[in-house]
């Protein structure tokens, strides 16, 4: 087994296509906006040339210099493009535990799961077939961009950033710091040994991708149970100086907080103790948010930081039911994560079902104010996501100048086909529907088989036997 | 199109047939019975003839007359096989709607998708094409018997018991009684009319299966806000003279629970206008209880009637998060229930993994010994479902003289193969696995791809292309 499998994509001129056929993209956190007969071009470099929002009649070439572009049209009868997928907090490390968690609780968790297997990285060809089938599987469900967690090993990290280059999925990758209250066998030495190893991996990725095209470090300290003040120091100022992304976790669960308040005393509340570091930035993910006091709220919002929202992994660990709607009201950028394998989908349609049906939760508590709508979860895996991850002006919708980021999804009517064709999913259409249906059914009755290709900045990524151009 | 598909399967004779590997099924709520080198022989009327827990080393025929029995191995290194689900409250009629509710609660909910999709049953081309998809859909989810709700109309209502019968899944099958508060277009003209459509369908499943060897019709009072006192009297006359079973809903929604309290003043709760009625029985299966009094509880103990927990449609519909163990620990008899279209999912996998993470918001309130755990879940959709359908001696688990309804479960090792095979499902395992955690895998990140064949007394009605004898 090669290290890097299927590179074969990633160094294919792209050639001018036109995508002809239904589009959707999120208009604002609320509203879908659907063009039936759109059509879209992408240019060599994988960004949008133009787009059409009623080309019905119009002939090929639209535009000037269109006329030798290829076409690819979506040709089932309930078949759309939409804007890829953004999981914003993903462990890639963590994937072989997907689904096995117990009974367990973070903490618990941490020690009976997790640890000995982010140990096993230590080993790259474990982490070779993981994470090559991490970013495959991924990109399968139409995720576009993640952000991964690796482990503590600089090598697995670093083959986790080449992978991602090689796939063709964009991707933040970060080597987990951790130099305290680890296990003996999966621990840092010490806070400038997380430091160090840290800057080896941003300079890996400096390598293969200079201008973060595809590929950007992010810097992530585990949370701040796993990071001393020193290390936590360190690695705030190794952001001002580069101003590279930051990734951690937040108030996931109440015992985690209680612990951080007894090892951090000084520390005003949990988000103070990041802030105190300097690790507070409008490029910092924070994942959970579940059980922030309003002065966190707060200074989340002054600081511009953001949140990633792990509905499937807050409900399996018992961690509780994040509060989406609250913080939304309170101006917070919110995006999705599948937060494998603390989350047990790889899929952030999945997860967007599981964001609907956290809210509703939250409603029993709250009132039926709190309650999300499909509109609202797809916007939080689009457009919420891209704000997110800070690339708010190149993905996330189809706008001229963005780069093509999509899934070509389709799913087809039952009419008077009785029996199943079971390479096909499980969306059944009985007679017509309105695009928000559409949507409704896609998010609770869909799968990777509806997601027939993926791309990303106009690179084919992803197909089914079902995509054929 | 003819009215009912997929009717070969049904007449053709059974060969004895020895099914050898792993199989699994539950020993009890809380444990799972795993015998790797199992060897089931099951003989020409579909029944379990002998269990060999260790067949290692044993030559075929280990029995004598089972020379030339057919052999069913499962081949794949985590295969097994394991007991059909039980699905023990499913609309039929509703499929259409899988998915779409929007913000919905369960009286909205019922005027604004349902009521105008039921009407639509009267025509019996609408109800073949829906049907057939809705048994075959099941059956290729591993669900071997289904407590179906059909609509008001007697034509549609035959259609899916000749449907049930023909594509060989286990079916109770309900025309729906409603004679008082629903829309003018979909309501019964009276009680006596209720009941005599109801004895119409009744016939109609003496007349196409006499002992209910596979079919079984069921007395379906829609619930009490639909039925007047009468009607339900009437029905529970009907109990009392056939002893047919029941189903119902109770307590699902709090909106609901004051409206019964308005509409039969003279009775002590909700559970107490069943009972004034003849209808709580140990034969009658109430759906969702989420919302039950310590009165009612006490009172369905007495009645020795059952419940069906359908927790992915009480999410959906905002319901509520019914307390399982605390009505595990009251003694009661429990189930799962997808209840398409309140709940999305016609899969009881899904389910069975909603339960969980239903049990887990249960937790948040009251505390970690609400959890169920991943071996209870699979035992409320086997064991648990079939002491609900009242055939805890027929189905549910392998031993002697039980039916073989059962699937077999397939996932493969990723071992060293990075790429994924597109026709394989979603489950990914990277090495060894207990058998506890293979179940967790499964539970949350298998589908239908994963169940490769379905036996229902010992006929096999769904098979994928992996499964080959």
């Amino acid at each position: 087994m090669g290290e890097i499998a299927n590179d074969a994509t990633t160094n294919m001129a792209l050639e001018k296509t036109i995508y002809i056929g239904p589009f959707v993209h999120c208009e604002s956190l609320t509203e879908l906006d659907v063009a039936v007969n759109g059509m879209i071009g992408v240019d060599e470099a994988g960004k949008i040339a133009f787009v059409l929002r009623d080309s019905k009649g119009k002939q090929i070439p639209v535009q000037e210099g269109w006329e030798d572009a290829k076409v690819v049209r979506v040709n089932a009868r309930h078949g759309f493009f939409f804007p890829g997928f953004i999981d914003t907090h993903i462990h890639a490390s963590q994937y072989p535990n997907a689904g096995i968690f117990g009974k367990s609780t973070l903490l618990d968790w941490l020690n009976t799961y997790t640890f000995p297997l982010e140990r096993s990285f230590e080993d790259l060809k474990q982490a070779a077939r993981v994470y090559n089938r991490v970013v495959a599987r991924t990109l399968s469900h139409g995720t576009t961009t993640a952000c991964y967690y690796a482990t503590i090993h600089v090598p697995a990290t670093n083959l986790l950033a080449d992978i991602c280059q090689s796939r063709g999925q964009r991707a933040f990758v970060g080597r987990v710091c951790m130099d305290t209250l680890g296990p003996d066998y999966y621990c840092d030495e010490s806070a400038q040994y997380s430091l160090d190893l840290t800057k080896e991996c941003i300079n890996h990725i400096r390598q293969i991708d200079p201008d973060f095209e595809l590929v950007t470090p992010i810097i992530t300290p585990r949370f701040a149970p796993s990071c001393c003040k020193e290390s936590l120091s360190l690695l705030g100022n190794l952001q001002a100086e580069t101003n590279l992304p930051v990734q951690t976790h937040l108030c996931e669960n109440k015992a985690e907080i209680q612990f951080v308040k007894a090892m951090f005393p000084d520390s005003k509340h949990y988000a103070d103790v990041y802030d105190t570091a300097g690790l507070l930035t409008p490029k910092t993910i924070l994942a959970h948010a579940v059980h922030l006091s309003p002065e966190e709220i707060t200074l989340l919002k002054q600081r511009k930081s953001k949140i990633s929202h792990c509905p499937a992994s807050n409900t399996a660990l018992t961690s509780g039911a994040a509060p989406i709607r609250h913080l939304l009201n309170s101006g917070l950028d919110i995006g999705l994560g599948t937060d494998v394998s603390g989350g047990y989908t790889t899929s952030l349609l999945a997860e967007a079902r599981e964001a609907v049906m956290v809210s509703r939760h939250r409603a029993m508590l709250d009132g039926d104010e709190a309650k999300l709508s499909v509109e609202e979860a797809l916007y939080l895996a689009t457009r919420g996501g891209a704000k997110v991850v800070g690339l708010e002006d190149r993905i996330g919708g189809f706008e001229v100048g963005k780069d093509w980021d999509a899934q070509m999804v389709t799913f087809t009517d039952v009419g008077d086909e009785v029996e199943l064709d079971l390479g096909e999913g499980l969306v059944d259409v009985f007679g017509p529907l309105g695009w928000s249906e559409k949507m409704e059914k896609w998010v609770f009755t869909g799968d990777d088989r509806n997601t027939v290709a993926v791309w990303v900045k106009g690179r084919l990524v992803h197909a089914r036997e079902a995509f054929k151009v």
